[in-house]
């Protein structure tokens, strides 16, 4: 990537940097979303970490996290954010492809994964030319099921998954979850205001659970005179719960 | 059931009129959301039809409608309303366990198959000492599985399923749908208020169908002020939208 390219941003309600790339690799909100949306305990694995938005977001100390990002260029710039603010050892970017996971961390080792995954459906879809930004949208090397799969696979018995994803997938996302005994305890959507269909979803399982789905109040981002709703004001400025 | 507990209602919407018993057995509002989410072709059967109420509001002429009930007592006050309305024959009310539906009914024989089956799961539940009471409200006879797997057996190819059912089921009620081939295609939430997690949910699958599920704007049951929305006044007095 150019060096022109870069740049530094605060991440949202917290004293930690991050690398941005103006081009190609961003994080989104969806990612601020889900981290808002985690519970972490001592140890984490986020599939398809990205920037490292995530780690940086929820890290806390004594914790042990681990981002996997397959693209190497993206993987470098999070690696670069970690060690930026001091976090080498403690967050570990590993660049590889999580179908791989088995050769590098353990079954049931870990207490939490979670997971922004790429949101479209790799069959028919438009592929963007530059192949970064498809396999970052576009479930191309990294398909939902491989993700719940790996995450089963990780995860200690009443393990906690967590994921962002569009609410056209919920169907694949609940029988996927089900499928590799990681139960839906709690859904959360997001609507862009009241009253309206959600254009997201946040989603909390937990693996080996019993069978016991809870709905929680919906994310609101927007008020009726179209600016932000107090809670997304937390999410974004409040500083982040676990700090 | 004692005669002095018996009472006509208008079937809410339409001129038809329904026996209901004070004690035991009437329709509750989720049956009313339910016949304003269905749309009719030729065949409806309607799994679990209680008091009738949902074959009685969604009653187009020309159609011919199915109403499955386990309970003696209610199947024939159903088939009484029937009858008073001059629909003999349009409508029939078979009282049979819906698990024995193959010794009646003929394989991909139906356009449409609608449901508001029991909400508690059978296990664990604390039944009613009533058992037409605890047979209505629990999944003692009819499980959820049974409901769908019969569907399946029913429906022709791309026939429609409609259902409602509770929140805390949909894992269920996903799971279930794909493993019977009845692919979820919509789904709309119903809340008592705007921005408040939903207390009931309508399902809107296709037999067959491709995957690809929409989320509909919210039902809102009350206004802030506490009255009813506009839509909820439509849906109870507006007239039913097939008549």
């Amino acid at each position: 990537m150019k060096e022109q390219d870069l740049k530094i941003d605060l991440v949202p309600g917290t004293d930690y940097k991050i690398y941005q790339d103006r081009k190609k690799f961003s994080y989104g909100t969806d990612a601020i979303f889900l981290s808002d949306f985690i519970k972490t305990k001592k140890t984490l694995v986020d599939l398809g970490t990205g920037t490292g938005i995530i780690p940086l977001r929820v890290y806390k100390e004594g914790m042990k996290i681990y981002g996997l990002e397959i693209q190497k260029e993206v993987a470098e710039m999070a690696q670069a954010s970690v060690d930026l603010n001091g976090l080498t050892g403690s967050i570990e970017i590993l660049n590889m492809d999580l179908r791989q996971v088995e050769e590098v961390l353990g079954r049931s080792s870990i207490d939490t994964v979670v997971s922004n995954p790429p949101y479209m459906r790799a069959e028919g879809a438009l592929v963007n030319e530059d192949e970064n930004f498809a396999l970052s949208r576009h479930e191309i090397t990294c398909k939902l099921e491989d993700i719940i799969r790996v995450a089963n696979y990780l995860l200690s018995p009443l393990g906690d998954f967590y994921m962002v994803h569009r609410p056209d997938r919920l169907v694949d996302i609940f029988y996927l979850m089900r499928k590799y005994q990681i139960e839906p305890k709690y859904i959360r959507l997001v609507q862009a205001k009241e009253g309206k269909k959600p254009n997201l979803l946040l989603v909390h399982g937990r693996k080996q659970a019993k069978i016991d789905l809870k709905f929680l109040d919906p994310l609101i981002v927007y008020k009726e005179d179209g600016s932000y709703t107090d809670e997304i004001m937390r999410i974004y400025y409040g500083g982040y719960k676990n700090v």
